[in-house]
């Protein structure tokens, strides 16, 4: 797997005002999104088949890669390019051979050693955060801050793509760039912002130029 | 699918008392149970896999049926025998697909017409109530009692098996089958007997008599 992570959407329906997630996500892809995943945490099993279903059409349209939260029996219900799992979750392995090699099956970790394991145990790109703690719980509740200096070390500590998460916005996503992560995984400085797309170019040009690209 | 369904443990860890759901599933085996239901409403799905693997290996040895509550993709991962599925979770015919054309999928209804639309979706039977309103709570909270006469009508409105669920005890399951149930799905009264074996053998005679079969 080698797509693109610098700016990756986290869906919240019920932090998107009042658009709906397919609205936010229309815009997130005009302003050249990414990955899209779908989480939208308090929603039921069948909400979210429904709702993955039309973001699904809507990002491959877009050529954009789609993940699922969690379930891979919803992603492979609706065709996603792959799942995103916690340790709460069914395991990297478990969810491969599900899913087919092909898949993209990440992982959210927040230690080097944790990044290791998942790296070994099949992860093709890994979540890390809180990177900065936050209100806006774009991670659990119970997800300490563990700032860019921990992030750089899980990033040094695997081959695979790091993402950061977690109180990310367009005036510290360069920081996290820096620190050695390919993108930010953001829901708030997306779904709640009032141009959604002028976000999302926000946030791709400071992770461009954190990555010492040339901002496009 | 023609397996039978007399009795039915839907297992649920926290009342179990001081035992593991294991060694009450295998208790249930001792005395006769037809099909296990891996519930475990507050476990995580990591929680639910592993306790999943453990059952289809005890249920596996006895012949019995195991099917996973909600999640077609930990019902696939463990190699159980199928799924049951709720309002809320994945459609049945999403399930049947996945799991392939031997896969048991049960539907949970309370309506005649609910049970149609299952039956024609493809669900092989139906766990219907409340039969009986309860403190045990063997269904969801917001689940109000039908009683008896209207689990006779959405039994005779569908030609594949019914097991009541909701309340039910070794004292009123012979009223269950005689309203047309096929089988009694329970919780605590299995999980929270002194003795399952025995507890499961009641409820077997109990659905036997009503029947109009000689109890074994
Ligand atoms: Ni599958």
């Amino acid at each position: 797997m080698n797509i693109p992570m610098r700016t990756y959407l986290v869906t919240q329906g019920d932090r998107s005002g009042a658009r709906g997630t397919a609205d936010v996500v229309r815009a997130a892809i005009d302003g050249g999104v990414d990955v899209v995943q779908l989480r939208e945490k308090h929603a039921t099993a069948r909400e979210r088949y429904e709702l993955g279903l039309e973001l699904r059409d809507l990002t491959r349209e877009a050529g954009v890669a789609f993940v699922v939260n969690d379930r891979v029996d919803i992603a492979a219900a609706v065709d996603a390019d792959g799942v995103h799992l916690g340790d709460e979750d069914l395991p990297v392995s478990v969810a491969s051979d599900h899913l087919g090699e092909e898949a993209i099956v990440g992982r959210s970790v927040s230690t080097p050693e944790a990044a290791r394991e998942a790296e070994r145990a099949g992860a093709d790109y890994l979540g890390v955060g809180a990177v900065f703690a936050t209100g806006t719980k774009d991670v659990a509740d119970d997800e300490a801050e563990i700032g860019t200096a921990r992030l750089a070390d899980v990033a040094a500590a695997v081959d695979i793509p790091v993402v950061g998460i977690g109180g990310i916005t367009a005036d510290n996503a360069r920081a996290v760039a820096e620190a050695g992560a390919s993108g930010v995984a953001v829901v708030s400085a997306i779904t709640d912002a009032d141009d959604p797309a002028a976000a999302t170019r926000r946030l791709r040009r400071a992770v461009d130029e954190g990555r010492g690209r040339v901002a496009r």
